[in-house]
């Protein structure tokens, strides 16, 4: 278990322990791969019935698509769309035709070339939270985003080897003007961190703006960008059946730069999606197969991310739910989806819990299984996500590492061979006796077990005296901690500078106008 | 999604929701099944090398049996006695001999037959917590075993539906004397429930009163209890490589009558067994094997159950810990062990935290996890277990019983059919509309999803003004009302009172000896 150096097909998930993951400057680690077959929640011939059903959607109902450019392509393309109104719709050899066009998988570039990651096959992508209006940490209680909590978020996630990729802002820091507020954010993200980032597709400009932002911080010419991946963007439908414009505006943008489309219908059962699972799906399907048309209509073989995020509501209130069983078997089904177009496969670490206590826990582990199970790629939230994405939480973020950190060990490979199976040490401790001082113990013992940040395994006396500290309070000491500890990334000066210049020019062009 | 007629191999996972989990008296629920392919955490090959390991520690090294008796069964069923000592080697025809013997799946009675559990094929039995030293609840924190609380576990246990069986004593009654502690323990389990329950092997006497005790509550004569497992024990081997008096004693008389023994072996990787998880997981199954062989040589046939508890320690501290990836892995291939043996395969809910927070949570899903695609048929510890098996918890008991609903109904079938892909209910609403008040939605909303019965979902302005209430307040309060609306379920009056006058015989008589 201890060298996986005897499977050579398969990777370390990562490396061990608290100490790596929080003293001094984190480098970048391995990326987990999906070590388990993924486990089938329906037949084959059930995965068809919903690709049919979807089929029949997008040819007989069709989708709203609310930008009048996207729809004059895909009417060039083949597509009917219904004169003085938004309605488009696939036939199916339309929607056949452009699956298998993106790539299985890519790679997503940062500035720093030893945080890139791979997109697809089998490997896994661990996003922070995103998109999150509010942030929360036990001292400072639940208020507002804005951008100092925005930067420590940035901070914090740069030193968690678990982050892999920012999954957007972490949280909206709306005390920065919406016309420039971009500029700033990604500014942030580009100088705080040196993880591969986002962008929003709220109109055309801002994915132009941060599609630049980011090659000036990787200090490339145009050409290169356009053939390596460097900033994604995530496309919800507004559910059922429509795209926005922005979203539309972002998939033409990003698809003619080669740069990647997350395309998340939020499908919620019995709110924006049928109440019974497999029509969710269906529905859901549909959706990310008009995204993909589009996308690869724009561009053929721009990359591509199938993204499920159906799960149920609580039938009572109206609530959306997260990390429910029906959530799990979404996210099972999804992947399947996914597996069978060959596109990478996104999912989430969700939770709808308002405090980091039990609920936030089993929640997120549960959308962990349903994810991890499920084959995903790319896990979206992975980090910090609390209240249904209502708020992020700077706990929760040091917890949900720890969760990360111990799905990478799960899914690193058990070795079996002479060593392991440890005959010898069995013979030399015999009947009776004890493994703490075994040679076998002794030369394995330091690395061997993944040591957790969180957890404490105290026994009740001990941890009386300490004070009885639940998990909420050990996230609490332990994100301070973490984040006393950050140290900027080296970045290279002309880029830096070629990215001031770029923010200030753009700010005082007055950004981007905004309705308010 | 919501009628599985459409799958009849496929069972209901169990009832929905609250009402059906906390109102009037629980009725016995179907039993979940094992929907998904169990995971593989190792390759066919790789299974062999574990099996042939074993095989190669029976045979080259032994096992101390501590019992003359067993000794001498196993001496005439032709294994190697080293002479005056306890040694036992076992050439692998013997072992190989013995595979296969006992049944895939058995029955395991209950006094009312309504409760009634299958044991293997693709079933799942959820088992109570089981033999913690400590009682816990918010209210009264942690205290010694005691008979009140022990009676209120079976009376919380009775009327949570997630419970099936039970383990053993939720937490020790240890105000009774130990002489005829299990006379009163016994007395209280057969009485306050109609479940199945457990007995300890603590001695050839104890086990003999459990068995006729059960007899005598079934109402039923020897014949039929020799041909209806009634009660269960779980043989836990000295690790390493060693099974002490009273547990022999335990397959001796269980096997005898037909009773199910759960074997398992307690290897704490670092510990009690190799710190490697392939040697862990070699000398597990050994262990496994050894009771195994006995047990068949005894009575062939008798119904085994392979358990698996392989985890790790803090390698700091040497504290045992749950629910580790470690633990999760080791109970993935412990799930194909047993498959390769055709036994009934048990795994735990496990997990190493002090207080019912996200620690406690995590480790438990994980657990549950591992248990669930390891393929596991019989979960001991399933609700209640704290603090690596050192207190029962009242609010983890029912915060558990939601946790297995919830599995429950992840192991319910997405039903995919015309109805469930609800293309009607999609043309009905339409792009931008919603589902709420759809029809498709209006006849299913009431059971579509599991209604949990601890997470809150309210909004975080309505949860702060009922003062922020944690998922360990929800199970607080839960228990306690779950509590309050026991009934004590009805027992034919000559059971009762043939079972009375048992424990007052067997307690003039003195009980059982003790040392003390």
């Amino acid at each position: 278990m201890t060298e996986p150096s005897a499977t050579p097909t398969r990777q370390r998930g990562g490396r061990r322990g608290a100490r790596q993951q929080t003293g001094g400057e984190a480098a970048p680690k391995a990326q987990p791969r999906l070590l388990y077959k993924p486990v089938e929640a329906v037949s084959a011939d059930e995965l068809e019935a919903i690709h049919a059903a979807s089929l029949r959607v997008l040819e007989e109902i069709g989708i709203d698509f609310l930008h009048a450019g996207a729809r004059q392509i895909l009417k060039t393309a083949g597509a009917e769309v219904t004169p003085g109104s938004n309605r488009v719709r696939f036939d199916r050899a339309l929607v056949e035709s452009q699956i298998g066009k993106a790539p299985e998988r890519f790679t997503l570039h940062a500035r720093n070339p030893a945080r890139n990651v791979i997109v697809g096959g089998d490997y896994m992508v661990f996003c922070s939270v995103a998109s999150a209006p509010n942030a929360a940490d036990r001292d400072g209680g639940r208020r507002s985003g804005n951008r100092a909590d925005y930067q420590n978020f940035f901070r914090l996630g740069q030193m968690l080897d678990a982050v892999h990729v920012w999954g957007g802002y972490p949280v909206e820091p709306v005390d920065i003007h919406a016309s420039i507020r971009h500029l700033d954010a990604i500014y942030d993200s580009l100088t705080l961190s040196d993880k591969p980032i986002h962008c929003y597709s709220l109109g055309r400009q801002r994915n132009l703006d941060a599609i630049e932002m980011v090659r000036l911080a990787r200090g490339i010419d145009d050409a290169t960008l356009d053939r390596e991946p460097s900033v994604f963007t995530v496309i919800n439908s507004s559910s059922p059946l429509r795209i926005d414009t922005p979203m539309l505006e972002g998939i033409i943008q990003m698809a003619r730069r080669n740069q990647p489309v997350v395309m998340t219908p939020f499908t919620l059962a019995g709110a924006m999606a049928p109440v019974s699972l497999a029509g969710a799906l269906a529905q859901q399907n549909a959706e990310a197969l008009a995204g993909l048309v589009l996308t690869q209509v724009v561009s053929p073989g721009a990359p591509f991310v199938y993204g499920g995020f159906t799960s149920n509501v609580d039938m009572k209130s109206g609530a959306p739910a997260f990390g429910t069983p029906e959530y799990m078997k979404a996210a099972l089904v999804g992947g399947q989806l996914a597996r069978r177009y060959k596109l990478p496969y996104r999912s989430s670490n969700a939770n709808a819990a308002n405090t980091v206590d039990a609920q936030a826990a089993y929640e997120s582990v549960f959308s962990l299984w349903g994810a991890v199970m499920g084959g995903c790629n790319f896990m979206m939230h992975a980090a910090g996500w609390m209240e249904g994405g209502l708020h992020a939480s700077f706990e929760k973020m040091v917890l949900d590492a720890d969760l990360l950190g111990m799905v990478a060990e799960f899914l690193r490979p058990i070795v079996v061979n002479d060593d392991e199976l440890a005959l010898d040490a069995m013979r030399e401790v015999g009947p009776g006796g004890h493994f703490f001082g075994a040679g076998h113990t002794m030369a394995r013992y330091r690395n061997a077990f993944y040591a957790p940040m969180i957890s404490d395994w105290r026994n009740y006396e001990t941890w009386t005296e300490a004070g009885r500290p639940d998990a909420y309070d050990a996230a609490n000491r332990l994100y301070k901690s973490v984040l006393a500890g950050y140290r900027e990334p080296p970045m290279d000066p002309t880029a830096r500078e070629a990215l001031t210049e770029f923010v200030e020019r753009r700010k005082r062009e007055g950004g981007v106008a905004t309705d308010f």
